[in-house]
């Protein structure tokens, strides 16, 4: 049976994943489950940990360092933010509530910026991890997802970031617009994606007209929901990439999320003469666990 | 009891209106459901028209006109577009198949552009209404709402349109999305409206990178759910004016639709130089179900 000396856990909105780690940073064990932050009342968090982790507890205490909207006010202990400028490992964790005596739950600060306002919980700890592997990185740390960063980093620190809910807004425009009957479908047509893309670069204050006519060129021309799902994709984070250009241009860009989606904004930048690098999430997010838990044993 | 020397009907997605009315055009009686075309199979479209107007029909056969989504391929049959440039009121009408021997139910045909391909159901008729009534006018009419449309008029015909689907939008961002926690609100803030439709004006590349930090700057900076509401309409209506530019650049504009949705587009355009005339969508699209109807008996 394996035991864990730590154990690291990245907990967002939508799922829970853990890793049974040695002292020397070794991964022994992984486990997964739905039991995402969104879906837990706070009472029901140590309950939802322990399903997943408690066969890798030895007797006495063992440290659980954890990331991610667990640390948010809806979550399980509300974790401080960090603010800009600062570095991406956190100083300071927040204990989270216990009543096994085995658990140590230590929940780290997501990263806030005052002006203008954004806010990030679990990307913080993905760039740790990223500058960790790159120590003398400095550049443009770019995280698509529902909400994608944006994020200058210099001199070993977040120096600003941005936010674009590019994912979130294809999700709504896709199943909650007339655009759901248009764009329903599991083939991608890559030429559409690029000359969208270069459309909302290209004539961003067009964006708003662009949409409805995904629907009436399939009505009237035809257009297949491939070609019309790929030119919303491709609107949409055109449109993203327009918005950000301050932090691309001119700068070493690194990609971390999921491949797929990576390799669209790759693909996206390209043109603009970014050669963006990409990298593996999970990597970047253990590497991250293990560089704050390090911080706390030093 | 009133019966009706024939009936005028408004059939879009959500509801159902019909008005009594006599050969020399007096308005008799109205009636409305929210048997709307989307939630009926086609067999339900008959007994849904009877259950509003049976008491208005006399021994014999009366002539129902229909406008709006009920024509649509999903709707009760289809009536084809009439295609750009084209009159706004249309000469071929569809019948609709009926039972009952008192009804005799024409569906007006929508209007379509080609390219960039478009299309609109129900609008053409309120456009032939606003004609009927401002006989003389070149210029621009807009018709606000979930798919707002920009419909360029001259000499009597549709030249060209626009539709911007900024209501839908607005709609699913506020629902579907982390801004349904900072904008459910009845309250409204005007000088954030206003501000933001600026915004959009002058820097519409920036739109992707404004939407998160409405959810942000409650977060941080106590943004209030009115603010960032009304910042989230100005968003998207000054996205919407910018990309329609060349529709309203130098041209007489036009408001047909809700009074408070007209309302805004007014103010937000007003900084632009433009000075928006409102009118009653009621009074137009009965106007053009009447224009319909004088084609028919002339």
């Amino acid at each position: 049976m394996i035991k864990a000396d730590w154990i690291a856990v990245d907990w967002g909105t939508t799922a829970l994943r853990a890793w049974a780690m040695s002292t020397s940073g070794t991964l022994l064990a992984e486990a997964h489950s739905e039991n995402g932050m969104g879906s837990l009342d706070p009472d029901a968090f140590e309950p939802a940990l322990l399903d997943l982790i408690s066969d890798w507890l030895p007797a006495g205490k063992t440290r659980v360092i954890a990331c991610g909207m667990v640390g948010a006010r809806q979550g399980w202990i509300e974790a401080d933010y960090a603010r800009t400028p600062c570095a991406p490992t956190a100083s300071i964790l927040t204990h989270a509530p216990t009543t096994d005596p085995r658990l140590d739950v230590r929940i780290l600060p997501g990263v806030c910026q005052m002006s203008p306002a954004d806010v990030m919980r679990g990307e913080e700890t993905q760039i740790a991890g990223f500058q960790a592997l790159n120590p003398d990185f400095d550049g443009v740390v770019v995280l698509p997802g529902s909400h994608t960063k944006w994020v200058h980093m210099s001199a070993r620190e977040i120096v600003s970031f941005q936010t674009v809910m590019t994912g979130e807004m294809f999700a709504a425009l896709s199943n909650h617009t007339v655009l759901r009957h248009s764009v329903t479908c599991d083939d991608w047509d890559a030429s559409a994606f690029d000359n969208a893309v270069d459309e909302s670069l290209s004539r961003p204050e067009k964006l708003a007209a662009k949409l409805f006519s995904l629907r009436a060129e399939g009505l009237l021309n035809g257009m297949t929901n491939a070609t019309a799902k790929s030119r919303l994709s491709g609107l949409l984070i055109g449109a993203e990439i327009a918005a950000c250009k301050p932090y691309w241009l001119g700068q070493p860009v690194a990609l971390i999320g999921d491949k797929k989606l990576c390799a669209l904004y790759a693909r996206a930048l390209k043109p603009q003469g970014v050669d963006a690098v990409m990298t593996d999430a999970t990597t970047m997010t253990l590497a991250g666990l293990k560089a704050a838990h390090a911080t706390l044993t030093e």
